[in-house]
């Protein structure tokens, strides 16, 4: 068995050692142009040279939740895409959206800046009743979300493509329950895959239909939001205003209106990072598994090609 | 049924209109000297004068969980101290902690500030083993707080007076169980009652046990601090900061070292505020249980005179 190793922007050293320390009769190798044909791929951001060459791949193992990157690209015909499938991600998200309702809802960032000119003074405690939380995408990482806001007692609403049941959470479908989502969502957080669909759906339109007040959180992919529309829209006060991971461009660019904006909160796309134990373990995992013989559809983050996630 | 109202630093017209609601043919009124015999009274911070002429009083509703300032005041020989319990307050002492906690395991101060001056940087994810957390006090609150940051992945200690048992929660108990709490603990939050055990409870010496880069949370008391001590371990770098909302004096005094330390984050007493109208309904909920002819004893909240919380 021969699995090749091609991750831009990341050290490839740890995940060669630890992807031969799992299958040590393997090869494991950085890929170079040229390299011999391999069974397996573990992949970031690969070059279309790299996918091009390996045509015998039966599967790339994507080092990240989101596949949009790999879903644009040329792939091996008979290739399967397998994203990481939680891997230490949902807690992260869990953390990051929680800390996010928390601290808009109960104003801290308003508190510190209270502190910081030496003032102490209470604001009027805010009904939990009146910050409605919206996840838009109920997979692992929405679900896991949705579950922890549940534990502080918000109202918790999910919005997913097709019908999904999520206990304590009142969960709309498809197109024709966003409408209804929205206006019942005031803290909106956008978990979903990006794809054709997906692109720009926080926009002007769907922004406007919050319930007055409303307060983004993308943890996603900065192509769900039209930035400049986020931006209109809390300037103009109809949203209080946003906590952004992730962007159109990354890093975002210098003098971009976001970065020193007095009700937009940024992070460097940092929600969910990757966790090399906890991924190399979950693809030696899904590697052992089909060498013995599993079919491939019934491993857990396996991407259908047709809905791009 | 006669009930009198006696809250300082508190508007009482909501709390009389509410229980002149709850209780249509008893007589509700705001303490003044002289005032009638009342079989309840509803108290926060009541003056000493108070308590004296009212030797007959069967019970004495607090409107807080903290019963420490009338734990040392001369009390009605026959009456029942009953506290808070909960009323809406565990689930804001939840969002407190988590936030705090999250907010320092994740770096999002360090990244805040990153952003001030346009700078989009990675820090090393840490390894959330790393960092346990420790609860002292497992009350109502205590309880809470530890399952919810269970829910975060975090591991999680608990100590109190007397051995309890939550699940997930790793319970130390007494004084023979505080130093290993204390050596398994990185990140310590106080949800203790103010007591003479437990005054200054914060101190050189215990803070000292706490893991390296130790973390301090007090949500309960200033008192069960020792300020200076604090400081002088922070300052030292053997503590890696602190989130404080309470303190020795409130308000915090001008020139505190507290108010514009680096590593430690302050915020006005608000980490868990009496919500009023949970508060009246279960304080109403009990003076009619009593009224019915409920043993006071089984009511939950009341306050062990011998324990003092």
């Amino acid at each position: 068995m021969r699995i090749t190793v091609c991750c831009t922007d990341t050290k490839a050293d740890p995940w060669l050692a630890g992807l031969r320390a799992a299958f040590p009769s393997a090869t494991v190798e950085n890929w170079a142009p040229g390299a011999a044909a391999a069974d397996y791929a573990v992949v970031w951001a690969p070059p279309q040279q790299f996918l091009d060459e390996q045509p015998q791949l039966k599967a790339l193992f994507n080092i990240g939740a989101g596949v949009d990157a790999l879903m644009k690209m040329r792939l091996p015909a008979g290739a399967a895409v397998v994203r990481l499938d939680d891997a230490g991600m949902s807690v992260q998200m869990a953390e990051y959206v929680s800390h996010a309702v928390i601290r808009h809802f109960r104003e801290f960032d308003g508190y510190e800046a209270d502190v910081q000119q030496g003032k102490w003074s209470f604001r009027k405690p805010r009904m939990r009743a009146d910050f409605p939380v919206g996840v838009m995408g109920l997979g692992v990482l929405g679900q896991r979300v949705a579950r922890t806001l549940l534990q502080f007692d918000f109202p918790v609403r999910g919005w997913s493509r097709s019908a999904k049941t999520v206990e304590g959470v009142r969960c709309f479908a498809g197109e024709e329950g966003f409408e209804a989502f929205l206006a019942a969502t005031r803290i909106l957080v956008c978990l979903l895959p990006l794809t054709p669909d997906t692109e720009g759906i926080m926009n002007r339109q769907t922004l406007s239909r919050l319930m007055p007040g409303g307060y983004v959180i993308n943890v996603a992919r900065g192509g769900h939001l039209v930035e400049d529309d986020l931006l209109a829209l809390v300037d103009s006060g109809h949203l209080a205003g946003a906590m952004l991971d992730v962007f159109r461009t990354e890093p975002l660019p210098a003098g971009h209106a976001f970065w020193q904006h007095p009700k937009i909160s940024v992070t460097p796309h940092t929600s969910a990072r990757t966790l090399r134990e906890e991924s190399i373990a979950q693809i030696a995992g899904k590697i052992a598994a089909l060498e013995s013989g599993q079919p491939i559809a019934t491993l857990a983050g396996v991407v259908d090609l047709n809905k791009r996630y």
